[in-house]
């Protein structure tokens, strides 16, 4: 056994860590930190029991749609077109990342109202608190990721141990494949069907309550309030978890996947593993790190966060030079390069997001500046700004890619450039541990003000509370550009180990076939115009769904008020469960056709266009989807922004015509940012898996 | 000399009897029909000033850049990159395509007083001069275009005379491809300085005429109102006309080029020239298929025009086989069909334009209906319907795509496959004389509108004119999904002919390059994503473009109502030329950036990434560019008929609060729909122009 085949226990070493930890910072927080008074546990008890409601729900819809797929998962398999072990994958893949998810947002909805009350006593402890409660997340989806990596790693290595070393390490590529795909579907329900829960509740509430009713945002006299609160946890901190749960753990076995053909062997597949297990270490070093004083402006307290993710991936950078120096040797050390490239853009795409969403900076304050000239212009360049800050993200993971290609020995060797990719995605992703802290906090400091807001704490508490949640805006946002950035490349190393699958399906079955991946092949071009369009098609459906769904909830809103007597006058309490449910009714609804876009389109254009149609559909899906998704991200975090300038007293403050204008453009990026644009994210990854799962299928049935 | 080159003589004939008929349309309307009294001749003499002058500045300023590319062309064609032809071809490329949009709009701002006085007399009169106007421009593009096509031909043919037919051929349609950049640099300025012009005046005059000084639209008060009728003919007008002049000579030289390698010879480089010769003759007697009775609907309207489309295009279908036929034999009739795809793909885009954008149909109305809950759910859906509206053009482009290739014997004949894709394309545009014509009837109709509400007509004019730009609204839709359509498939053709020209370099030059065409090729995977990403950069330059120009009028609007005493109680004439100018010097220094962009990004990506990332750059801003300019037009068509549906009636009609919110979303829209999205098409065009002009100076100057 080399070094290597020994270093590998630290996947598993690392995930228990994780766990252990999580298990230690979730029992802290409940443990050492009080919920507060009856009425600060009664909207807490309000706002977990709509989650888990709403998760129930969702869950038992998708545990159907498991069910069926593994059916015919088993049928493919019967056909001969899979392993067996791949229904098995797919679900173990489905299950933990829903686990990972459920998880988090029970810590979350268990960790909003500590914070709230944590930010009676200080602003630091406050932060400490959001921050553990978030961090529980990171950990248990880098956790679960790393278990299920390892078991199903060691369970095929013994199963597979009579073959030969690359025949084995190959069944297991290839097995390990199929579970992101069970783990991606799990992520686009919970990413569309979140996105569209929180959306809904959130659209439906201010239409309402704030344009309607003259009632300010989280007055517990609308009966949308705990629902707009639920969806935070659902959509933000659940939709999230799965989502780069699912990047996570497709980055590590695409790129294990594509060691074979790179000639890097065991010890190439156990990088990724192994970097991985680093990055948890050094997340969970990271979050000590995070620490700032009291009376800390928005300003220090970012950097105290910013400072834990500095550091994690300091870290990371000084380790993996020893790993990859002693796994593949000095001659291959081009490929460190490759994970820095990866690190290095995964940091860069946080600053460009910064810059374009936060309202400390130039472009914010212009749409803000906008919205004086009235509604329109708000929204034009609200789109404007969104559509050039695509340029940066996408020439950085451009350059990553040439990059790592080609510092990977892509120029002599195809195979290992594209390994150089896979592993950059791979690095970029090491930091997600304490990353995806920083993101999750953000949904937990918007419910604690929530929470502060609807149990009227005093307002130095609120300040606090505002303090933080301003600074969840900003993480929120850097978080989700990680997130499309990361699902990008991940996408890019599932697209290239696509490639690889077929040829080792075509090689195994005998078929006599030869691929042509010319752009200029018709069906490579054609998929590509298709997979072009898929983003936009898709995030029609998602806003659709929204304003369906919201519709609802105003129509519900409005009956309340109606039909309540006193509630208006805060005399009686509204009917919050009633709210929660036709949002959970809708998502489950409305994510129906969305998730059938994106697991039928390579299906049906594999049957069309063959394998050759699919790979320029992916292409397409994911350079056009990416573009649209940073969009989308950036265009709602700047109007959100933007809103908060002006009601920080730019422009006339609260009540003035500019803000009514800037809520316009906050409503419209609502959506955008929280439902369409990073339902993308799943869409490009869910897509790739399909076609990497159906390879073989397709290979044998496609028409032409 | 084989019968298809005999019939080459159609060519030039064709583009005479062209002109000749504009020449008749041109001189019928002005001398029989009377522009008016002396108030609606001073206003019609202040539109056409305004637009001269606008034509005059933007000309000499575009003239700078044309003489400062000739250099840099010779220069290269010195240093053995290009022949000596090339300049040439550039700068009469430009010229014609300038031409044409002058002769176009000059037509069209003689028109438009005309059609407000015919519709003193009847419906039915107005509608023939507005639409013989429409047809003047439609008549002097093609013709413009075929000569310009036939004297280059001839020309060259003989100076190549003393060649053997392959090469003569091979260098015949080199040189000929390379004006296509002349056109295409000419219709990026003429589209993006248009668009910029238009807009600027017209959200300008809206946002402080309509919203601040409670005037209507083409109110005489209104200092911004001349320049916001300007505006139609310089970008709608002009700009359209230099577009499509593009498309239309790109589609016929880029399928003469594939002809060589795909082994149809010269009766294959003959057939895309006499098509459009036929189509030009098609197009004539399709003119005189218009003709409504008085008190017609617009429905009733619309039919009128379709019969005049449909009855060209059945004449082309059965023309064209014969000329097939005869042309390239029975065996390769596969050939017609690839010409049917693309005529038919044509209407298809047209059809489902209409019903995505006309307020007769669903989803307008629906737009309208989320009016009723305020500005942002009106911006989500209008947003979201121009979204999912971009799936059946997509989808039909891809079908015209697949069926032309295999159907030219793309399957066992690579190169004869492209042929087709291109011939497809001659196909689509085939028809682009009168297509042009009910285009460019639009902005005619909106002029007259305007001139009759400024010059106090009787009701029933206004009625009248009404009515006509209503229909010019549809005709607009649908005219720009036929221009996005066409600019597609007319850049995939000249993307294959790029492919085609890169071998022939790199035989002609023995370069020992084997270049790697494969979609996952890093480079190509790279330029994928940037040419993704460059459609969003470009659109956010022309938008913020617009409101920068937009917020100089506001100013301006607003000085004059506070400096002119009397103007706002109509006793004063507003300064009407000083608007005209600030819109023109916006429009002239904001229209630089988009186009350095435009042409810097291939040669950029071609010095760092090779012919390869020049490929992928192309591929990926064709079908990204493909898709946001379909969006961003019926989005903006959709709000803009969204509006109308309300001001007809519904939802409480003008003045209500959904009419507001309405009013944002057609705000929003127009830089959508006239600027942003029409600017796209020429984006991918004036690429792969730039990317095959510069092909050989690429190939031996990449980095990499």
């Amino acid at each position: 056994m080399s070094v290597m085949e020994k270093l590998l226990i630290l996947a598993p070493v690392g995930s228990v860590v994780a766990l252990l930890f999580a298990g230690y910072l979730a029992y802290t927080v409940i443990k050492r930190y009080d919920e507060g008074p009856p009425e600060v546990v009664f909207i807490a008890e309000a706002i977990r029991e709509g989650a888990r409601a709403y998760i129930k729900r969702q869950y038992s819809g998708v545990a159907l749609f498991f069910a069926v797929m593994a059916v015919i998962l088993l049928f493919i398999a019967w056909k001969g077109y899979l392993t067996f072990f791949t229904p098995f994958a797919f679900l173990t893949g489905g299950f933990f990342s829903g686990l990972a998810g459920f998880i988090g947002m029970t810590m979350a909805t268990n960790s909003s109202a500590r914070t709230a009350m944590a930010a009676r006593d200080s602003l630091n402890k406050a932060l400490r608190v959001a921050f553990a409660g978030g961090a529980v997340m990171g950990m248990v989806v880098v956790g679960l990721g790393l278990l299920d990596l390892s078991i199903w790693y060691y369970a095929l290595n013994y199963f597979y141990r009579h073959l030969d070393t690359a025949t084995r390490i190959q069944n297991i590529t290839s097995t390990m494949l199929t579970f992101g795909m069970g783990a991606s579907a799990q992520a686009l329900f919970a990413r569309v069907g979140g996105g569209i829960f929180t959306k809904a509740a959130d659209v439906g509430a201010d239409l309402v309550g704030k344009v309607e009713a003259n009632i300010p945002e989280d007055d517990p006299r609308n009966p949308a309030v705990i629902a707009d609160n639920v969806g935070d946890n659902v959509g933000d901190v659940a939709g999230m978890g799965a989502d780069l749960y699912e990047s996570y753990v497709g980055s590590i076995v695409a790129t294990a996947a594509l060691a074979v053909a790179a000639g890097h062997g065991v010890p190439g597949v156990s990088v990724p593993m192994v970097m991985a297990a680093v990055g948890v270490l050094a997340s969970i070093i990271g979050t000590f790190f995070v620490r700032s004083g009291e009376n800390a402006e928005q300003g220090v307290l970012l950097a105290a966060l910013r400072r834990g993710i500095f550091a994690s991936a300091f870290m990371i950078a000084v380790v993996s030079f020893l790993l990859v120096w002693s796994a593949l040797g000095l001659e291959q050390i081009g490929v460190y390069f490759s994970i820095l490239a990866g690190l290095i853009a995964g940091v860069i795409i946080g600053l460009s997001t910064e810059y374009f969403t936060s309202g400390e900076y130039h472009p914010t304050r212009a749409v803000a500046n906008s919205a004086i000239t009235g509604h329109a212009t708000v929204i034009i360049s609200g789109i404007a700004t969104g559509m050039i800050s695509t340029a940066i993200p996408v020439v950085v993971v451009g350059a990553a890619v040439i990059l790592s290609f080609f510092l990977s020995g892509g120029a002599t060797n195809y195979n290992a450039g594209l390994y150089g990719v896979g592993i950059a995605a791979v690095g970029m992703l090491s930091t997600l541990g304490i990353t995806l802290a920083t993101d999750a906090y953000g949904p937990i400091a918007d419910n604690a003000g929530g929470i502060a807001q609807m149990s009227n704490q005093k307002p130095i508490v609120r300040k606090r509370t505002d303090a933080l949640d301003a600074l969840g805006n900003t993480t929120a946002a850097t978080g989700k550009g990680f997130a499309i950035g990361s699902a990008a490349l991940t996408a890019l190393a599932l697209i290239a180990a696509y490639r690889d699958q077929l040829e080792i399906i075509i090689q195994r079955d005998n078929l006599h076939l030869l691929l042509d991946f010319s752009i200029l092949n018709p069906k490579i071009l054609v998929g590509l115009f298709l997979g072009a369009m898929l983003p936009f098609f898709f995030g029609s459906l998602t806003m659709k769904a929204v304003g369906r769904a919201a519709q609802k909830i105003v129509l519900e809103v409005r009956r309340q008020f109606k039909e309540i007597p006193g509630l208006i006058e805060g005399k009686a309490r509204a009917n919050y469960a009633n709210a929660v449910e036709i949002c959970t009714r809708a998502a489950q609804i409305e994510m129906i056709a969305p998730a059938l876009t994106a697991i039928l389109a390579p299906l049906v254009i594999g049957i069309f266009l063959g394998v050759e149609g699919v790979a320029g559909l992916l292409c397409g899906a994911v350079a056009s989807g990416f573009v649209l998704a940073v969009m989308m991200a950036n265009s709602g975090g700047t109007w959100d922004n933007a809103k908060k300038h002006i009601e920080d007293g730019a422009h006339g403050g609260k009540g003035s015509e500019p803000h009514k204008a800037a809520v316009t453009g906050d409503t419209v990026g609502d959506p955008f940012k929280d439902t369409s644009g990073p339902s993308l994210n799943i869409l490009i990854k869910l897509m790739s898996m399909v076609s990497i799962v159906f390879a073989a299928f397709i290979l044998h049935n496609a028409l032409f």
